[in-house]
């Protein structure tokens, strides 16, 4: 098991690799843009897989030993498995359609997963320069500065966010637009920002109450946003109320005072 | 009718005015607010009522013989009506569940109109710090630098933004619902940041390539986004397809290739 040193060096790692592919980000932000599509609505650039590489690259000359999931690897090479050996799970640009289209909500997520549990997490928007940081124990923060959850007691006062489905057959758009639509009448109103991990970092910093998302692409989107919101006092749960699992494509985040009334607004909009 | 050098000090007076307003919002915008609720899911803050003071006194006091139409002077004291006198339309927080929240899509949005046309833009989203402006005729500003609309031309690789209807009633919110669930077939996807005026201006700027809305607050939420995106090649238009009319409450815009398309998904989705 890896001590607070180790894990405070870890994090320095994560936020050196980070602001480098970040910083890359922002440079192409506003330039053309060669687009690849992965299918009909996702979309996939040069500047994912550049960043990707960066990343890998700068944690593994420093820890060689330890594992690696990504996003652009694993859709290359297939699904990687999770051991319980210390695992970088990096999203090199997270919102990559914000980033095709100049939508500001894009971030480099990158979490340490130890055990199978996030335990490191660093996500960066380059972009509007929010970094957000956190260790298992050690508290979250945004650009240094501690960061809590929101006070929310109530539902009905409550900003929900929540995402488009990527697979759009008439399954996932209905139930979708079900799920809205049974929601709004509950909560004060519904942001869709396009960024699975921004999502979880606004839950964390408190400027979201409640989130939830199903079928994303995989644990990168996940493993950083988990441990921050751990860390600033919030809970990471299966939409159905069952514990979180990381490699589901399924997550949903509030602070704790709210976590029954979304399961229960949920389960009402099926 | 205001020469050219009349309108360029019209935009100055405004930019002087949103940025000193944009001051104010930045340095409450994390602290604890005092909210008065007008509804159910609509706020107004404090700082919402200082900011439509500031702006009116600082440009009343420049332009004595100018009318003023504003958010919450109108919320108090009744609808103001639209003439051709030269008008500045005003809404000195637009996105207020977002300040209240401390989500970072807030923005100042200072229209003038000269013979009912809207003639002089300015945008100034204080919290990430940019700032948008156009004159009638004499194109579109981002931070100063040029912008210009998206060149999307299909539908379906096109970001679309919406939002959530203000009034919570049955056929409000089902048919939000159900013109999301008909468009997430046909674009790209779909975001939804709470600001109407940021829309607009994400219209202009090409960051998002086609929004509608329906039932907002009033005139005070396009006045100033309407030149934007006309001076940055855009269109803007009634959601039917019709000629925009600012006192409506309904607003759809898009760059000229996306209009009949847009509409067209519109009427489909009634």
């Amino acid at each position: 098991m890896a001590d607070n040193d180790s894990l405070s060096q870890f994090q320095a790692s994560a936020v050196d690799a980070a602001r480098k592919a970040g910083e890359i980000i922002r440079k192409a932000f506003y330039e053309t843009k060669h687009v690849q599509h992965k299918g009909q609505v996702d979309l996939v650039t040069e500047t994912d897989k550049a960043c990707e590489e960066l990343i890998f690259n700068h944690l593994k000359h420093l820890y060689p030993t330890h594992k690696f999931i990504g996003e652009e690897t694993t859709a290359a090479f297939g699904t990687s498995e999770l051991t319980d050996e210390p695992t970088w799970i990096v999203d090199p640009v997270d919102g990559t359609t914000n980033f095709v289209h100049g939508f500001p909500f894009v971030c480099v997520s990158i979490g340490l997963t130890i055990g199978k549990i996030p335990t490191v997490g660093v996500v960066y928007n380059s972009i509007i320069d929010e970094l957000f940081t956190a260790i298992r124990g050690k508290d979250a923060f945004l650009n240094g500065n501690p960061i809590k959850v929101s006070a929310q007691t109530e539902l009905i006062t409550s900003l929900l966010a929540t995402e488009a489905p990527t697979n759009r057959d008439k399954l996932s758009v209905d139930g979708c637009t079900n799920r809205i639509n049974n929601l709004l009448f509950k909560v004060r109103s519904l942001r869709m920002s396009g960024s699975c991990a921004m999502n979880l970092c606004g839950i964390a910093c408190g400027r979201l109450d409640v989130c939830f998302e199903l079928g994303f692409g995989g644990p990168w989107d996940v493993a950083a946003g988990a441990v921050i919101i751990r860390e600033a006092g919030g809970v990471v749960f299966d939409p159905s109320g069952a514990d979180f699992d990381i490699t589901s494509q399924r997550v949903a985040a509030s602070n704790p005072f709210l976590k029954d009334a979304l399961v229960d607004a949920l389960r009402q909009a099926q």
